[in-house]
């Protein structure tokens, strides 16, 4: 299994523009020559792509610890995608799929997902640029080892066509309480899809936004360059926090009272709740992130309480050494929650 | 003006029953003979009885203070009835009205309210039996030195019919959160009326029932001995005490979970508020009072806070020294329930 799952460093960084920004990821879809795709292999086809990656990617040895799905119990696999280091895809028939994950868990290469290999950069705040080098040049060093399926035509050939070319797909973790409490979010995340931009929940495709997280990325893979893929995100991304920034500033400067009254009760709620839902318990701690990011907020709490509660109270992590039912989950997540505040 | 208005001794006792009984009250309405009914004298003639009974009543002068409404600020007699220690009706056209009030603060005398005189005693619990020693002797000790208007067959002349006969009103403010919470309370508080007797919300008649605090008192005062009266609202009030801790037992039992969430949560939420409005705060109170008397709180509170609060989150006793709009008072009330906390 795998060590400390829960002691994600770069997490606990102060990224650029955390205030809004909760995270960057970028991820890479990439396919071998000389073996077929994932959902047309066999278990013996998919081992035997396993071997080879083992074998010609030995540089990752030092700081990535490999480990095969099937290895894992379901929680374990649970937990890694409530993390966001593997994907629901990864999670199920687990049977000849892996996983390389670096030390700092920044870092994660899903073997065997949809496509053959699935390179996933994640850091905290607003840091494409960053997050671009670190992707690019470990991306070479595969590619140098091992032949990625290329075509002068289409560019990097993936399994789902929604992918092809780039294979890249680049996004932000936006936290956006202010436009949420001023309903500007519906028009201002409406607009983003006409810049070729997707926005999901925090958990993901179909997940609705609980706790005032939006999750936006590039919808469109083929026909620019990941420069410029990475320039329009970061263009809109940085538009979208100017907008909540002012949208903060507008609030606290003519609603004062009853943000600090909004936010200390949401804090009053999580520090003395016996039980607890994940939608209720996510909308509270939004609203706590909210106070501690405009100074409303009565109590001091390390601004890091968010990104980590943000994994911790979700089933899986709950779970890890229990078979708890639902009441039981909420219970146990308001005692975390207490206990942490 | 009054001294210490808010530092009722009597309130801090722990009367008998004191998880479901806050307070019991006994009221006289007496008139005098030679007198006008105060609805229909002149304020000199208001004033007239005021002398009489100044000069005839000077063994109250020890432990009583004598004040007259007119030399009070509309807010200081404000304060007085949130206190219960006036009616609504004393606070109206000062003019010619007075108040004995003795120094425990837990005995007042009305002069020209709507009778000559109203004669009250407060404590916490259940405790007529106690009351009724008291006050009938303080009637005597005045029926010897003024004679009240009395007639053989309708017992003592009141202004308004409803009061003839004993004259007598006895009333127990009653808090019953868990027949609100499991909704029998409208069930029993509807059969209280076959009994002769009216219930009324904290803030007496016309009040809703804030809190879920309920004063029941007796409607009839002609054709049963004071005695009488007190036996059958005793009767009552321990049936409905019965009930309300069968159904806090019961609750406690099936719904433990939700109902210390729901009462840490009400702490905490009048913990971190940074505006409350009387009625919420109210809902909250009574909620924490649920928790300390069943063993539900995770907080040490001392038992006297909601008596306490119960008047100290008034209007007028908010705005004693300020003059506070409704935002004010709600960010007043907030800082003294948080500072209380």
């Amino acid at each position: 299994m795998i060590n400390n799952l829960s002691d994600q460093d770069w997490l606990n960084d102060s990224g650029p523009e955390k205030d809004v920004i909760l995270s960057s990821r970028i991820r890479l879809a990439r396919n071998f020559n000389d073996f077929k795709f994932p959902n047309q292999s066999s278990k013996d086809e998919k081992d035997a792509l396993l071997s080879e990656m083992c074998s010609k990617l030995d540089f990752l040895a030092a700081d990535y610890k490999f480990t095969l799905m099937e290895e894992l119990t379901e929680n374990e696999r649970n937990i890694l995608q409530e993390e966001h280091l593997i994907s629901k895809e990864h999670l199920l028939s687990p049977a000849g799929k892996a996983l390389f994950l670096n030390n700092d868990q920044h870092i994660s290469l899903m073997v065997n997902e949809e496509d053959h290999l699935r390179i996933q950069i994640l850091h905290a705040g607003l840091s494409f640029e960053h997050l671009w080098e670190i992707i690019d040049q470990l991306d070479d060093q595969i590619d140098a080892r091992l032949q990625y399926a290329f075509s002068e035509k289409w560019g990097y050939l993936t399994s789902c066509p929604t992918n092809v070319g780039t294979g890249i797909r680049v996004s932000a973790m936006c936290h956006l309480p202010a436009l949420s409490i001023s309903g500007r979010i519906d028009n201002i995340l409406g607009t983003v899809g006409k810049f070729g931009l997707t926005v999901r929940g925090v958990y993901g495709e179909g997940s609705g936004s609980v706790g005032e997280i939006f999750q936006i990325s590039n919808q469109i893979t083929l026909g620019h360059s990941e420069h410029e893929i990475i320039e329009n995100l970061t263009a809109i991304i940085i538009q979208i926090i100017n907008e909540e920034r002012k949208s903060r500033e507008y609030l606290v400067r003519n609603n004062f009272l009853e943000l600090k009254d909004n936010v200390n009760r949401s804090y009053g709620i999580l520090k003395y709740a016996y039980q607890l839902s994940e939608t209720e318990a996510l909308k509270y701690l939004s609203r706590v992130k909210f106070g501690l990011d405009c100074n409303l907020l009565a109590e001091k709490l390390d601004n890091n309480f968010f990104s980590e509660l943000l994994f911790k109270i979700r089933p899986a992590h709950l779970n890890y050494n229990n078979d708890l039912n639902q009441n039981n989950l909420n219970k146990k997540r308001a005692e975390l929650i207490r206990n942490k505040l």
